[in-house]
């Protein structure tokens, strides 16, 4: 370990700086594990309110980071997701008052049994302890993430994106002085502010430290994230959908399975359990024409294979990269095929483990396909779209993860939690 | 991708040759998920009969192992490791049929909800998919490790040490045939027997194909693995396991406490969960002595504080190093601390996780032990020794997590699951 002599000229001790981050996180997350649920909880209720009186600070905050996206020349898109307005805090607040209301996952008894030889086992949800995220321009992932931590009984440190620092700093101190308002440690929740890269990888190894490491945002981020960390990292990469209609899908009210694909590509194509592959049994035919009609109609452009193009003649030709892209967008690529088991086999290739979905009448087709589909959500007969920890009642989501140790889906408050086992004896040795 | 003529002479191409092992692998776990318990547990009875009918043939092989190691100077303690006799081959034959009754993880619902939509929401258990084993010279590993492994439907890639090359193979084949005798694939289970560590490396790439990597050894093998990985690792480092006796363990039955540490550290001091550090509360001297002298009968040596050394006259000084020391030895270091909550710091700071245990009468003392200490396994007025999957009643242990994701303490066939969200709706859309 160096000693570097602080001057004010002088760079930030990075690896110092980190040890300090994590060492007190760590210090927070040990004081935590002693606090129960309803002092948790009221850290939340006071953040919420704290958010709502600061509407007008946080707005003003907010505006200097649109400021600056817009001298840099960022695009709408970008803006957008920046933006807060005060409807958007009370969303805030209200997300975090019903992170409060959730059940609390921290204590709850997973499995117990009492031995032959009268020890007592219990296998215990506790806090997983200290969890790094990593994220990018949306404030709102401040407080959601702060909160949902908290709820699990986890220290944090939150390490935003630049372009939304002012907004960031402002959400990150209500958390602050929240916990403070319930005699907790400030440094429960830390922000991260320093636009310093290299500070992230010097946290990144402090495996001693932060217990996981969760990075919210696209691919790359996510990919350097996996790449630099000595720790344990929970991610969501691509979420590259599929619909596949049966060919028993003809069997099914009319309608319905074409209604279906339009849903899950078009209701909202910019997130990740929008699909992005439709897969047709080659006696589906008129559900195809029919769908592509629909889609037509709601202005998404269509990629397909050479047998789709003969049915749908506007589509254009897809190529091979097309299988394997997240469009995130308004448009479908569509592969005609002649089995069950190859739209298997293209799902379990071009996929990428988040959400797929089989529409059918019949049974076997259905049970074929959720055994064999290697998926986080395998769905019959509904909407990709589903896939949501709103939807699944996990109540707020921390993110969706295709990963298949620890959580796998949609992934709630009692995911971010482990377990211990609790042994009780009353003077067994072992012989 | 590049080609390479193969000759003979040239070496193997090792990015292809992981690629090869890896892709079958792979392809092999998609077969399994289609093949039920009853089918996996024929597999599982057939290995035990080969493996009993095999008994000279791998005794034999194990001798041929034996010989080289004798010639390259092995320690006696090594050769005992690597040795197979007849009994021991009936003792793998029994432990596989004992993997094959337990109760099947695979299918499991670990929870489900009808949500207001109607849409029903299944958890349910499905397997990892492809495990790599990196282990080191004790060739049982090789068919408890597959044995489990297919137990919860995985296929898995077995990287054993060289020094059991001969072993390994006659079991592995025997593993190999009972698949084949069930009309199973073979290359459900590989053994890799290259004596090139780059092909582990290689192997260690393939994070499309092998879902996770267990590695069993010391801390040398583990630590190269991690650092290596572009797979999820589960793993466990030390075990420096505690036991702290409370001022309330004078409450409790008279010997019982003196009785326990004696046990936690002398009953077999070489495995993961004998107790390293003794910590006494000032207050406990009387049982402080009577530990040491129970402890010198059982000729372990001890390494004290200095107010151990004031209580234990022939106690030898403790460095700061022995707070940190797995012995696996008959060696015990003594602290005596002043309060439970400097017996928690020394442990939470020292310790690794494992499992550690208080002794005490007193109800608040055994929660606050229970509650702030961080490990696995945590225990009230009985053996650390107990932490085992065997003693937990989760029947064959692929091992004991140190890792708080995915799996905690000891690890049975559900813990090489992860699991899949099904989703059944009639036609439900996303508004």
């Amino acid at each position: 370990m160096h000693v570097t002599t602080k001057l004010q000229t002088e760079p930030v001790d990075l690896p110092a700086e980190a040890r300090r981050l994590a060492g007190q996180a760590r210090a927070a997350s040990w004081k935590l594990a002693g606090v129960g649920g309803r002092q948790r909880n009221e850290v939340l209720r006071s953040l919420a309110d704290l958010l709502e009186e600061r509407t007008d600070h946080l707005v003003q905050a907010n505006g200097r980071d649109l400021d600056l996206a817009g001298e840099s020349g960022a695009s709408e898109a970008f803006v957008g997701k920046l933006r807060i307005g005060p409807p958007d805090v009370a969303t805030m607040a209200a997300a975090v008052r019903r992170i409060g209301d959730q059940t609390d996952p921290v204590g709850q008894v997973i499995e117990g049994s009492v031995r032959p030889n009268g020890l007592r086992l219990e296998k215990v949800r506790v806090p997983l302890g200290v969890i790094l995220i990593i994220y990018e321009s949306r404030p709102n992932v401040t407080c959601d993430a702060a909160a949902l931590c908290l709820k699990a009984g986890n220290a944090t440190i939150l390490r935003g994106g630049k372009e939304a620092a002012h907004s960031n700093a402002v959400i990150a101190e209500a958390v602050r002085d929240a916990l403070e308002a319930q005699g907790l440690d400030r440094d429960t929740v830390q922000l991260v502010q320093t636009s310093d890269r290299a500070l992230v990888g010097e946290l990144l190894k402090r495996n001693k430290e932060i217990d996981v490491v969760i990075p919210r945002g696209g691919a790359g981020l996510i990919r350097a994230v996996v790449e630099q960390s000595h720790i344990p990292v929970i991610k969501h990469f691509d979420g590259i959908c599929h619909v596949y209609v049966d060919r028993h899908a003809l069997e099914l009210p009319e309608g319905q399975a074409a209604a279906i694909c339009v849903n899950a590509k078009a209701q909202r194509p910019g997130v990740c359990n929008a699909a992005e592959t439709l897969l047709f049994h080659e006696a589906a035919a008129p559900i195809l024409r029919e769908t592509g009609r629909r889609l037509r109609d709601a202005g998404v452009e269509i990629r397909g294979c050479e047998l789709t193009r003969q049915i749908l003649e506007s589509a254009e030709p897809a190529t091979e990269d097309d299988w394997s892209t997240e469009y995130l967008d308004k448009i479908v690529s569509i592969r005609v095929v002649s089995s069950l088991a190859d739209a298997v086999e293209h799902i379990n290739r071009h996929g990428s483990g988040h959400t797929d979905a089989i529409l059918t009448a019949d049974i076997a087709s259905a049970d074929a396909f959720v055994a064999a589909v290697d998926s986080a959500n395998v769905m019959v007969n509904c909407s990709t779209r589903f896939s949501d920890g709103g939807e699944y009642g996990l109540g707020a989501e921390i993110g969706i993860s295709t990963d298949k140790l620890h959580a796998r889906g949609p992934m709630g408050a009692a995911d971010l939690t482990t377990y211990k086992w609790v042994v009780r004896g009353d003077g067994q040795v072992r012989q």
